[in-house]
């Protein structure tokens, strides 16, 4: 029950797309990660995605078209979708999932697979 | 399904203390607020509420101390915990509630008390 200064947590990440909970708000965790270059195609049946970019850009690709995020802007990528984010430079995310998420949902066998540590 | 811009949302909304919501995720609504002044003292039996402060400074007071939210901070104040936000000068806020959540929680006969209308 202490605050969460957003700039602090980044600021002990060092590697990308390696998701790290920093809240939680009731069955849900509140992860910061960063990004550079591609993920992985991968989409969550049981729930949605939400991705609010904090610093730089990140392009959400979808099967039919891209949504390119910049600073302060938000995604929900519905549940069933499947999507790819893409950071060509480092980009610095907030994203909220429930507990239990894997964060390349129908993909975990992927070598991208990582549990979100809690910092 | 389309990205939200929360400068662009926050640049629609004129009056303290009336949320507006600008996404949604799973049961949640993703909320944008501005405060100015105090709110009411109030609790939410069935639910944490989570508050991130994208600009300005929100003091969150709870009856035992207060917690001081500068832009970047957020705050997850747990279901049953009195609070009584306060902004001394205008704040920009983004919360995370289940949709159906009432504002002001158990004071909901304040004249603070309003439904987040979506924009």
């Amino acid at each position: 029950m202490d605050k969460v200064n957003l700039a602090e947590k980044l600021g002990q990440i060092d590697e990308v797309y390696k998701p790290k909970v920093v809240a939680e708000y009731n069955d849900n965790k509140l992860v910061l990660c960063k990004a550079k270059g591609e993920f992985v195609w991968h989409k969550h049946d049981d729930t949605d995605d939400c991705f609010l970019v904090l610093k730089g850009r990140l392009v959400i690709q979808l099967r039919d078209r891209e949504v390119e995020l910049n600073e302060g802007e938000m995604f929900v990528v519905p549940r069933g979708v499947e999507h790819c984010p893409r950071a060509d430079e480092e980009a610095e995310i907030l994203l909220i999932e429930p507990i239990g998420t894997v964060n390349t949902g129908d993909a975990a066998d992927s070598e991208l697979t990582a549990e979100a540590e809690r910092i």
